[in-house]
């Protein structure tokens, strides 16, 4: 079975113990959000996340203080990446506001497909928590960000204006964020993230 | 608070008991519905749909032998409408493949519209459990209904060739289904049938 990682662990109140090679901080995430997102975090005990990691409870909390800490981390995790790749797109001058939605939506693939286990998470969450609520207030944030560039974009006359740009940008980040249903770890990003930009900019019809 | 119906329910095994007015069957599962929704249906216990709709446990049970069983009538709801809808697209035999696959998508937003707590929560279920994995089962066929469909608008050369029908397939029914996430019960589900099918064959791009 896995074993605890080496380096000595302080349990608050407690004197430091040595654990067993094998977990570090990192891959306890790891592991704590597939579980989360195969049997759901309300649903998920320290406990199971023990059993998944072949740990004790006290082993565990070696390396994390919480269950929540755990959430806080990945859903950190899954909003920074989005967060930053939005200010980089923000950042490009030089890009009309079409080439800026288009560059919003390929880069909401890429980071989906490069932390794909930390965005199911925080597209699943439901504000149970304070945790939660505060990941879901955040993501509401970049909603709005996503919501105004396509609504730059129409202003512009960049892109069709008879469908409210609130509920184009609803339905082509959606459109995203279903990949989470399907897409496998090793998916191809770049070539994923054109054609998900391409299908949102020119639909199926057949263009001849 | 709420009370439970008229109508004598038999328990398993024990006298018929007279109910006190206020839910029958049905209300009872829109209130299971929604609760499994909010709180995740791994996490809810019959306790909890008892203190919602003000009952005791065994009041509960004078109306539904389990919680599975409200998991599965939601499930059979949701999966119904989506085949029945699906079966009337298909029997319509003056349509073009693309016609078809534009009638597919309308209706299955008018479908998610029209049950959309139930399509929710089909949406949500992971395998968890005998019925849920039944339910992916019936997904899984819906899906494939689906994918045949683009695939046959694009070997009639109908839609665009450039991407996998597969992909075009998950995209836009992802895009469809990513209307549970916002959409409020009360919404125009012909102008939002519309609006989508517009969306996934045109494209974001005003073509002037």
């Amino acid at each position: 079975m896995a074993e605890v990682s080496g380096g000595a662990g302080v349990r608050p109140g407690g004197a430091p113990r040595r654990g067993r090679p094998g977990h570090d901080q990192a891959s306890v995430l790891r592991v704590a959000i597939d579980l989360f997102n195969r049997q759901g975090y309300d649903a998920t005990s320290v406990g199971d996340l023990a059993r998944e990691l072949g740990l004790t409870k006290s082993a565990i909390y070696h390396h994390v203080p919480s269950k929540e800490h755990l959430l806080e981390r990945a859903l950190d995790e899954a909003l920074g990446e989005l967060s930053s790749a939005l200010d980089a797109v923000g950042a490009e001058a030089s890009y009309s506001p079409e080439q800026r939605l288009r560059a919003a939506v390929r880069a909401s693939v890429v980071v989906l497909a490069g932390h794909l286990p930390a965005v199911t998470l925080l597209l699943r969450v439901r504000g149970n928590t304070p945790a939660e609520q505060a990941a879901l207030a955040r993501r509401r944030d970049i909603d709005q960000r996503l919501a105004e560039m396509v609504r730059e974009a129409a202003d512009a006359g960049a892109i069709r204006d008879d469908i409210d740009p609130l509920v184009i940008s609803r339905l082509i980040f959606g459109m995203v964020n279903s990949l989470t249903e399907w897409l496998r770890p090793d998916g191809e990003a770049e070539a994923l993230a054109d054609t998900v930009a391409t299908l949102a900019f020119d639909g199926l019809t057949r263009h001849r």
